[in-house]
């Protein structure tokens, strides 16, 4: 199913949000309201703002409050991914050079500051203290992620209950935010919050398994950037973690953690693609997250289209190619 | 006059900002604990919560809220310098190596991301939409002139205008910011808020022209950093705009922008380092700010202890030589 179709109850709000988002780059600074016109141009898949407007449908759906903290969301995202290319060198990203490649990696450390302020300004803009905390929380919970990733990078020894902690908190936490924030918008009472906050929470933590399946089974033409990433980051993932695990002997991954031979990650890749046994098993993980994400929902309030928009995302999370 | 004689009537509670500050590192992920621990744990002068506090002495001083704030405004300050050394690839602040330089520039990234959404929470903490979002816009604000001090880097062409804009920008919004929360926190009317913002904001830009004289005039001993960093990193600042000025042939910063030779720097410090008029010129301008940031604190409910701080704090400001 199309994204626009999961979308549909919500379309007309999300380029609401893209708008919101563009107008950041009204301001003098000519340059940089050039580059801040680049980094939110080119949308990603829009998933983030959609959680936090569908999460608010199913108590009081009040724009005023879910439309800053959608883009909010969305432009947190773009501002980590930002500094994560700054990180990881990458050079292409959706596609397009990345703000390392175009201006260096320190202009991208402080166009990523520009735009977590201003996602902070939007979070703020909803007046919601409860809200806005939970924002700010979540940046820490990423940041720390991506610090343990980073100090754990290179490394075999490595558990799958590591690697789900590690991706619960760079990804899940902010999945779990714009579903969370949009039901305590929307005066959700508790119970709906927590079970909308698991939806986000479980979803994210699929997302990225695919992420992390696509990055060795994906090309690089439909992902918009190269494939192999996250292991020439160091980066073990559970594809990478099932490759150790299937051939304990003159393994890939170990030889590339160890001598750091490039050609390696090719060797891996081509593992990973001719194990049928691996991808399955890789994407029944991710596919359990997905059926544990929708199982409460059907405790939400009547609202059928919000409803089926996210049980159609957690099927989307799953058969995507990019 | 020291600072803790200036700070008598809040050195108690910047005591309790303190522990909140110390108590970040109070979390699991045993290496991130003690990063943050020597991040906040090496103290910078407290100006800039003391100023919150202060601020906050003139209506109702509630600390349940001036507190976080005050907190959150130091941490602000520390995840700035954590970035700007990155950026510089500064090896030594206060004395002690930086982050950059312990672990790395793709670390430092990540840990001052942490530091600023640890802020952020701080702020939030303070349950009032308009001071959390005054918190936001400053850090867009702060990176907004950084970026443009990046941009500028090693070009020669540079109005006084430019400068004073600039040094607004990474400094004078965030004294601005510690006022002016303080006064907003403890319930002060628009004009008296004003008065306070203006008194951040002036002192500030003094301070930031004090700083960009003692990296001239001062002692690496005392600084706890080298001295003609803003030189070596292609910063004009106002004795460097100065010595362009007064020697229009034969000039060390022309030669360093134009060549990068680095032997310059030693002699633009020399030069204004016997030059008693742009030593004078330029603590006549920071002085002037100082003057402007006084001028209505006047016009303050009473609270001798407080005007008084301040008033000497733009005195120290003046005269401090770290």
């Amino acid at each position: 199913m199309e994204l626009s179709n999961i979308y549909k109850s919500i379309q007309q709000d999300l380029v609401k949000v893209k708008t919101e988002l563009t107008s950041i780059s009204n301001i003098d600074f000519q340059w940089l309201s050039e580059q801040l016109n680049y980094m939110v141009g080119e949308g990603g898949k829009g998933i983030r703002p959609a959680l936090t407007l569908l999460a608010g449908k199913f108590y009081n759906y009040n724009l005023k409050y879910l439309l800053p903290m959608a883009a909010a969301v969305e432009l947190m995202h773009t501002s980590t991914l930002v500094h994560d290319d700054a990180i990881d060198k990458s050079a292409v990203r959706r596609g397009r050079p990345t703000m390392n490649n175009l201006w260096g990696e320190d202009a991208a450390i402080l166009l990523g500051d520009y735009l977590f302020a201003k996602a902070g300004v939007f979070a703020s803009d909803t007046q919601n203290p409860r809200a806005i905390k939970l924002f700010s929380q979540t940046i820490m919970t990423i940041s720390s992620g991506e610090l343990s990733q980073y100090l754990g990078s290179f490394k075999l020894v490595q558990t799958r209950e590591h690697y789900i902690q590690r991706i619960a908190q760079k990804t899940a936490s902010l999945f779990a935010l714009a579903t969370e924030s949009g039901a305590i918008l929307s005066e959700a009472p508790e119970e709906s919050i927590e079970i909308l906050r698991e939806y986000g929470y479980n979803l994210g933590i699929a997302f990225q398994i695919v992420d992390d399946i696509l990055d060795f089974i994906g090309t690089e033409e439909i992902l918009g950037k190269p494939t192999g990433s996250d292991l020439a980051q160091g980066t073990l993932t559970l594809p990478s973690m099932l490759v150790l695990e299937y051939y304990p002997d003159d393994n890939p991954v170990k030889k590339l953690f160890e001598n750091g031979d490039k050609k390696n990650i090719a060797q891996a890749i081509e593992l990973v693609c001719n194990s049928s046994t691996i991808i399955e098993e890789c994407y029944k993980v991710a596919s359990d997250y997905c059926t544990k994400a929708c199982k409460s929902l059907n405790q939400l309030p009547d609202n059928t289209a919000a409803r089926q928009a996210l049980t159609e995302l957690a099927d989307y999370a799953m058969k995507r190619k990019a």
